[in-house]
Order: C-alpha cells, then sequence, then structure tokens
C-alpha cells in the first residue's frame, strides 16, 4: 500500500493478516515472503526467468452476475500461468495486487482467495507478497507470476518457419460462448428457456474457469517439438496472426478442422450467428497454439503418448506468403479481427 | 489482455504499440521483451531475486487536480523502485500493468510513460512487459518491480536487535503537508492565500514525485551498516512499529530529534495540528528507515562519505521492552496508528 488508506470495514490491516493466515506454504527457494518491503527469492540456477502480469477488472472481465469471487481468484492466477505455460516456462510465485471497493468483507476476500489458491496448488505456484489497495470503483484483481524456464525448452511467438504445422490443443469457442449463454439467460430470465442448457454449462464454466494447459506446455518444451507457442487469450485468429508476424511468416487456417466446442457451434447457430467466425474471433479459451516444424513429428508423438488425455488438433500451416487466411470451402478469406497483448 | 476489449479511440492496439514503441533500452540480460506471452530475463549469477508490486489509484492515491498524468506514472514507478532498494536491491525490470479509463488518449498516455519512463532512466530499470486493461471507473498504474541483491547486502525489516539506533533519511513530514496544502488551495480558490505558498511547493512536489533513496538504500547494504530497513511509504510511525515487531523488540522515538520538514511543520501550526503527530503519522515520505547496531558506526560513517548530501538522522533506538513509545518533553506515548503494507 501507498498511502494511508483510512477507514472502511474490515480494515486494510485486517484484510492484510487475513491473507498472510491463509498463505501457509514457503517452498524452500522463498527466502522472505509477504510482510517485508518486498518478497525476495532464490532464482534457479542455470534457468532463464519468465515474468508476466494480468489483470481482470469487474464489469470489463467479469460481471458477479455471471462469475462467483471464488471464480474471479481461480481466474486472475490461471490466466497469468496460462501466459508462463505458452512460453514453455514453470509458473513458481505469484504477487497479488487487490483493489477492493468499499464494504469488500472479510468473507468477500475468503471467496477470492479461496479460488485463487485453488489455482494456486493446481499449478504448484506460491503466493510471496503483494498489495492491497481501496478502489472508488470496481474490484480488480492484477497478479504478476514468475517462473523459470530452461534456455533450450523456451518457447517464444517468433520461432515459426514457412511449411510449420499449426495445432491447437483441446477445443475452441467454448468460453466465448458460454459468456453469451449467461448474458442472454440474464437478461431473458421472464422468457421461456428454449436453449440447450446442460450443455452450455461446461462453456459456462469455461468463462469462469479457464484451465490452463500447464502439463502440455511442460511437454512441448521438454520435448522441443514446438517451433513456436502462445496461449488463446485473445481468440485463435489473434493468436494465429501474432505467431505469424512474428515468425516473419504468413499462415494459412483451415476451417473444416477447427476443433469448435459442438454445444458452441450449436449456440452460435440458434443465435443466427457463423460458428467459424465465432470460434475464430473468440477469446478466453486458453488453449496453446503452437507451431511444428514437420521433421518434429516423432516428438509429437512423444507429447501425445505422455498428454494425458489432452487432444490436439492440426488447424493449418505457416506459410512463405505473408497473408494470414482461412480456407472455408476452397475459398481463402481474411482471418476476422483480433485483439492485441500488451506483453 | 485477458478477453476482447472492443471498440475506444485510440483502441488497446493503437495504445499498445504506442507504448513498445518507447521502451528502446533492451539490457543484454532481456532475452524476450514486450509483445510476447511473458517477459524472459536471465537472473544474475550468486543474485537473489526481489519481487514487489505497488498499484497507485485514481481517488485514492492521486487527484488530477494535484498530479500530472506524467506525476502519476512517476510515482508509480518510484514507489515500487522504493521497496526495491528497502531491501538492499537494485531494481532492474519492471512490469507495467494500466488499467485505462475510456477515453484516455495517446496523449494522455504519452504523459504517462514521460514521468514513468523518467524515473526508469534514473533508477536504470527496464520495462520489460505489462498489460493494457479497460477501466469502467479510475485509472490505476500496477506496476511491479523486480531486481537483485547480493545475500549478504539483504536488508529485512527483521533483523533488528535491542539497542540498535534508528536513523532515518532526509526529512520527514512533506510529503502528507503537501498534499494537505494541495486540497485546501483546490477548495479556497476565491479565498484570500494567507499560507507561505512557495514554502510548500517542495512539500507538493514530494506528494507528486517522491524520491526513492536508491543510492542510499545501495550504501547501506554495501557497507553491511544496518540490521534492519525498511521505507516510510506508510509513514514513519507504522514503519518503527513494523520494524520493532518484525525484529522482536520495541522501539523508543525522540519527538526532539525528528526531521521534520520545517514548511510541514509550519504549516500544520497554521491549520491547528500536531506537526510531531503529523510528522510520525504522515505516509508518502519514502524515506528510509533503519537500525544500526552501535559497533556499525564507522560503517555508517563510511556511508556518510557516500552519501553525496543526504542526511540522516538518529531519532530513537530499538529496546528490549516491547513497546514502541514516542519520548516528548520527558514524557512517553504511543506512536500514533499507522498503516500496515502488505508484501
Amino acid at each position: 500500500m501507498i498511502s494511508p488508506d483510512s477507514g472502511g470495514s474490515p480494515g486494510e490491516r485486517e484484510l492484510v493478516r487475513h491473507i498472510r493466515g491463509r498463505l501457509t506454504a514457503a517452498p524452500a527457494a522463498l527466502i522472505v515472503g509477504p510482510g517485508d518491503d518486498a518478497a525476495v527469492i532464490v532464482p534457479e540456477r542455470g534457468a532463464l526467468q519468465v515474468l508476466t502480469t494480468d489483470a481482470v477488472v469487474e464489469g470489463i472481465h467479469f460481471d458477479r452476475r455471471f462469475s462467483t469471487l471464488a471464480d474471479v481468484g481461480y481466474k486472475a492466477l490461471a490466466v497469468n500461468v496460462s501466459d508462463l505455460v505458452a512460453m514453455g516456462g514453470t509458473p513458481q510465485f505469484a504477487l497479488l495486487s487487490l483493489i477492493l471497493p468499499e464494504g469488500t468483507s472479510l468473507a468477500d476476500l475468503d471467496a477470492l482467495l479461496d479460488g485463487l489458491l485453488e489455482m494456486a496448488a493446481a499449478a504448484r505456484v506460491a503466493c510471496v507478497g503483494g498489495n492491497i489497495s481501496r478502489s472508488p470503483g470496481p474490484l480488480i484483481v492484477d497478479v504478476t507470476v514468475t517462473g523459470s524456464v530452461r534456455p533450450r525448452r523456451l518457447l517464444t511467438r517468433g520461432g515459426g518457419r514457412p511449411g510449420d504445422q499449426l495445432f491447437v490443443t483441446g477445443s475452441i469457442g467454448g468460453a466465448a460462448a458460454g459468456l453469451d449463454w449467461l448474458r442472454q439467460r440474464e437478461f431473458q430470465l421472464s422468457a421461456e428457456a428454449t436453449e440447450p442448457q446442460e450443455s452450455m454449462d461446461g462453456c459456462a464454466l469455461r468463462h469462469r474457469r479457464p484451465e490452463p494447459r500447464t502439463r502440455f506446455g511442460m511437454l512441448l518444451g521438454r520435448n522441443k517439438a514446438a517451433s513456436a507457442c502462445m496461449d488463446l487469450s485473445d481468440g485463435l485468429a489473434d493468436a494465429v496472426r501474432q505467431v505469424a508476424e512474428a515468425s516473419g511468416t504468413g499462415a494459412l487456417v483451415e476451417a473444416a478442422s477447427l476443433p469448435t466446442d459442438p454445444a458452441a457451434a450449436a449456440w452460435w447457430r440458434s443465435r443466427g450467428n457463423d460458428p467459424v467466425v465465432a470460434a475464430l474471433a473468440g477469446g478466453d479459451d486458453y488453449e496453446l497454439l503452437f507451431a511444428v516444424p514437420n521433421k518434429f513429428r516423432g516428438r509429437m508423438r512423444a507429447v501425445a503418448r505422455e498428454a494425458r488425455g489432452l487432444t490436439f488438433t492440426r488447424i493449418g500451416e505457416l506459410t512463405a506468403d505473408r497473408s494470414v487466411v482461412v480456407r472455408r470451402d476452397g475459398k481463402d478469406e481474411a482471418l476476422p479481427e483480433g485483439f492485441e497483448h500488451f506483453g
């Protein structure tokens, strides 16, 4: 905290004490944890360090009608873990910057921590410090995650070459369809429910609690199978464009091969939208897009053997021609617009 | 960015491109800079890594009537640098998380960056990544700074022992008095100006642009002169209490020896406030409080020789008795309440 934040119940002091009380795990590499001016850790010998930060903002990235505070805490950490994983890195430490509206109760904070610490346990990340400020407006959970990567396992966006095959893990389009479904349901409470509600619960869960592909990213790095990699935070179209641009290539995506979530596709059709465009443009899936040189097909078989059921699908390839297109019924179209990430 | 943030002018894409264009310095230790999923650096061999995060929130930590956007950018980084310095660390890398209200222009962003990059140059910190999100409310600049510290130079809050002398750098109370002056001036625009305006400009500057004691912290660490150290982000009373608590001691502060800023003292007297209480309770000064064992007095002389004019003042000592008091006219009183920092 920067300047004396007065008042509020419970006080900032009490919230801080409460958080510290819940941070029990202290890895051996942690020299100074919460409660000093800064955290101090021992960097891993021979490894590079990976650093990322990402915020979830009430009213922009989440809506309390659709996400519980536990969901918000879970997602705030998950999206950062996903960024580390997309670099081939192993997430290790998190700093939590909480910007809390007046009237945030200890129960609210506990709910937020429940979700955040659930993700931390799953990703083996230790929360080593942070900051609490009051907010005159929205609730914001801003998280920084650091981790390590062996130099030879580092996966950037820029290592792809023309002819490399493009793959994506799992399925796409679920999170965006889930959010759209939650919104429609909210605004049509009194109308009849005509949609296949049950099948959309899975999509809604992908919006509320994205699963970073921690194990798969680690396998890609360890097997040195990919030439480039990034996560789908801002949608597949954006990711393909970013990898192509950073690699100095173009890209061709085959619409027929996209692993679109079936419930999401049905949802968009029922809403009169094009499921292919929706799947390409929709963000928040946190799958991995990666490029594989043809000579590394054997390495990908090794990854597949260890992937514990997480599928991955070939969706196209990087091209020498710098254009970025989706091929559909034999016709090439420009990819839908995506969104850009700062770092 | 986490989910597709649509619209706005200029778009997030353009803001991102603009920021990247201004980040020219790329130190040798930076392997991957802005534009990938995460930044990648080479940790310093044999050093520990120090990590901290701190946010400045519009309406809580700054008011656009009193601080320019350049001031806000400057301060957002300065307060983090101060935390690193208080650990004896050398700040190296920053991640910027910007939460920007609708309608933030490129000129606004430029002003913010002007101040932030001015501080970055002064502290030799490279901005290596970050995140931009829209805000439905206030402007928030949330910064993470990492750096390195040699294990033997690490300064925690908890190393003090009874009998260690307490010192503080520079002067205290200026920032809080400066903010109070700015507020009074704003609310009494039509009334006659009765106060010594000129002398308060320096106090206002301390609120708007705090100077982290980078060189002094480095000297304390290098000379191994201090047993404990922290910065005064939340005021001297808070800092004394934190150092005593972490060190398992009490503390005695002598009111007569406090290096209160003379303009600040005059200001508080003119407002009918007790200048001693105001100087103890007021935050935002970013001086360093540190404890020095008596046997290290020689080392402090070495620090003084190299401090380039930055003074430091003995204000009391750590005690075996666990109480934390201020001695005033021979009478011991409890320290005014302070505010707590998360990590």
